[in-house]
């Protein structure tokens, strides 16, 4: 990528590579007709913040490129200065994923050693690190939900003030166990999901499991098989008759919880190396300038994590799909690309089974924010995979195993998509947004990056970094790189508690379902 | 059904019609080998509790009946006093939906008038009536749930002690609202249940709905029409630029939320005819038991229920999927019948696309409990609808909108199926379980009654009415099922709040989205 280009005075307008033909907005209010950019075109229609505008005469049925790739084809003239919007514009047909695909290459990247970097955390039996500990109650079924979330606040109020080292207690909610098909082809991405988050390392092999009983997912599937501990001191099955009613239940829950935390309160932060980092990464509410700031500011952040030898993942299948051979080709080995296609071809057809294709991703928020179409977010989305070859593939609620870049191939979903991440083994989740976005979970600190200072200015309390300075004060890709680089090493070492945390906001555990409920 | 039979002195075993060739063990330790039950047969295998033992020998392949209909055929030679247990049984085949199907014809029930029956109702302006009077805050999408929960943490503190008719505050959380494919074919399924919910009658016409602002589903959709007041006072955007921070959002829905809660207060209690019932019935966690105790004295409720007027629904198609022939019979005209017949044929399709069929619908816990197969579960669960005529059939997501009984059809899923009824307009839910659930709505108050006395013993703060006693005190369906009458009454006028209440254990929405995610 091009660095990027600004006016003089006022970066109104950005462009991404020399081969583009278009320019992005990027003044809060937009740019009227008649205002000349630095370039020295000259707007012949207004044109909104994120939105694009034409640097040259564009033919109908010309390419409109961005990102120097092509974006859409212009459905008609469109003089320079023109807007480009979404109706000016058609989609590109989706890259074949069986035919004429573009041999593997690995490419050669930059990727000198990072070392040095540490952070504080905690060090669990399997040898995966922690970045908060937390004791999860996890459940084989919707049913005892209540129940949990009835426990969980006795918990708070009357046990975790005496373990002071365990950070939160969290019940791990989900609407899965029962009233499904769960021998189905399909079943085992949610029944694996649930299986890998009870092995997160923020949970440091501690997890509770609540059971209803006559559950279709049988709670002995949810253990992970390093924990300590005998089934018995793990499940708790409310239909078990010893339980004389529901109090009995809690009685036997909380002390049960109790033997947990005073195990959790023994973990001690010590210094780790980088490379114990496991970090997802995100978008969502994108806009126009995703791809100009806090994507590439994330990539650039991305490509220190893995010379530092930790562990990403990028995700979001739909939003990669028209970058298929950029990706394929960044792959590590054949296989790699091989496991990609495999996945990006498992989602096509899970569409159209839906009657749906890549084109259902983009939302509302996209379009109004400047992104025409899935061609256009899916560039701007991959960027923040920054430039590594990708060492694997992680399939739907599997766990990651490879260090380095990983493509999770998750649906983009926010909720689903950071549910599939912890289940991966995330400890520390990076979430970039343009039109803002509460979002957080409570079994990982989600680091929140705005695309633009407004929104940076506007939700102060809510977001974590403000990558729009790239724009608004044309500060350095790579300067903001390394502030999202040290925000990581705080706040995973519990130096620095992020927006969400320290207002208690947090998303539910969505489960990725393919298959049918009963 | 014929009247249940019982042994003299203990009502260790129960047959459910004359024609049925074996009988059931209702005994909570179960039977020995060489014990007699009160027909003369003499036990060749021991037989748990809630299992069947057969009364006659029964040749290999030969049918099993109960509940006066084949459940499966013997899959080895049984000779008179063997265990049928599910390893000697196979399922017969799917009844054809298209072939052969019995031709519709109305049949003649006792269905005189119940009149002089009342309840204390909050009367809504639409007309409807609730039974509790609560303010529901909706959203457009999952992004803002966590905004939602800490809200309505802040409006139960501070704001509903000062309006004491109020009984409560609700976040109406769901997963659904973006990351999804909003313009797929089956969409409008989640879509239609948010619209509807909003129209629950225990929200008296004032849900406010938060959004994000960049979400598929525009919040709009979600206003029920003959809501009072403008579209600016109903919903509240985050990202709308006139929010500076977190805390102006949560000032702004405080300051909101009270508007609607001074509203809500000045609604009362009034007498009202039983007839502005609407009754969700559902079971789960049922054992053998439930389709001779629980269901049938729901089904003699459901009766009185219909016949004063009100509005009764059963669900669960995987569930009645076995019983088509008998429920199509039962439909008030033949495109009632129909209609039934198309919801079925769409969910047998549904399954096969997910790869299963309605096999997939029995649990361990049924297993256990004495149901070998989905037959045998679906006339079991059948028996609660009573026995009037099907006035209706509700398409998943839609709202009921004829008297008398009702067939919603929704999946078998506890958390679906409520979820559904409530977006049907269910002001009361009725749900029997024979294994034991602690399943709660914070909507609607949610009766649970148990088809054994040994779970209401155990379960005595969980458990709000007891049908066990048909088997163990040898009480009438009818008596149980006047009394489940009057409890419903109770609890609909809030004299009577239920165990899920008291505790206050509630499950999520859980919406059915047939279609794909993104």
């Amino acid at each position: 990528m091009e660095k990027i280009k600004t006016v003089s005075e006022k970066p109104i307008a950005v462009r991404m590579h020399e081969k583009d033909n278009v320019l992005v907005i990027a003044s809060d209010s937009g740019a009227k007709t008649g205002t000349i950019l630095y370039d020295g075109t000259e707007l012949v229609d207004d044109v909104p913040y994120g939105h694009k505008v034409t640097t040259t005469d564009i033919a109908e049925g010309a390419p409109i490129i961005r990102y120097g790739e092509t974006i859409g084809f212009a459905s008609e003239f469109l003089p320079c200065g023109s807007w480009v919007n979404e109706s000016r514009t058609t989609l590109p047909d989706a890259i074949s994923l069986t035919e004429g695909f573009p041999e593997h290459k690995i490419r050669k990247v930059d990727s000198e050693p990072l070392e040095g970097y540490t952070f504080e955390g905690y060090r669990n039996a399997d040898g995966s690190v922690g970045t908060r500990n937390i004791l999860g109650i996890s459940m084989s079924v919707h049913c005892v939900s209540g129940i949990a979330d009835f426990v969980v606040k006795r918990i708070k109020n009357e046990l975790l003030p005496k373990y002071p080292n365990v950070d939160d207690v969290v019940a791990l909610n989900h609407h899965y166990g029962c009233g499904v098909a769960i021998n189905a082809p399909m079943a085992t991405v949610p029944i694996k999901t649930l299986q890998n988050i009870a092995k997160n390392p923020n949970f440091g092999g501690e997890v509770m499991v609540l059971s209803l009983g006559c559950e279709k997912l049988r709670p002995e599937r949810l253990i992970p098989e390093k924990q300590s501990g005998q089934p018995e001191d793990i499940i708790l099955t409310m239909q078990d008759p010893a339980y004389e009613g529901f109090q009995a239940m809690v009685d036997e829950m909380l002390e049960r919880a109790e033997r947990h935390l005073a195990k959790l309160n023994q973990r001690k932060r010590e210094t780790v190396p980088v490379s114990e980092l496991v970090v997802g990464m995100q978008c969502g509410g994108s806009d126009a300038l995703s791809g100009i700031t806090a994507n590439p500011a994330l990539g650039f952040a991305s490509d220190l994590l893995v010379r530092a030898g930790a562990t990403v993942m990028f995700s979001e299948v739909s939003e990669v799909r028209d970058g298929a051979a950029l990706l394929a080709s960044r792959a590590e080995t054949p296989e790699v690309a091989n496991a990609l296609i495999e996945q990006l071809t498992w989602y096509d057809e899970y569409l159209k089974a839906g009657g749906v294709d890549r084109s259902a991703n983009t939302t509302p928020g996209n379009k109004q924010g400047g992104l025409n179409n899935i061609v256009e977010k899916a560039l701007g989305s991959i960027v923040k995979s920054g430039s590594m070859p990708i060492a694997d593939v992680v399939a739907p609620g599997d766990r990651v195993v490879k260090r380095g870049l990983n493509f999770a191939a998750t649906p983009a979903s926010d909720f689903i998509c950071g549910t599939l991440q912890l289940a991966a083994g995330m400890n520390l989740h990076i979430f970039t947004t343009g039109r803002g976005t509460p979002y957080g979970l409570a079994m990982a600190p989600v680091i929140k990056v705005a695309t633009n200072s407004g929104l940076a200015r506007r939700w102060f309390d809510l977001i974590d970094l403000d990558a729009g300075t790239i724009v608004s004060e044309g500060e350095s890709i790579e300067s903001v790189g390394w502030k999202l680089f040290h925000l990581m090493i705080d706040v995973a070492s519990g130096k620095e508690k992020v927006a969400a945390e320290k207002l208690g906001l947090t998303n539910d555990l969505v489960l990725f379902n393919p298959a049918p409920v009963t």
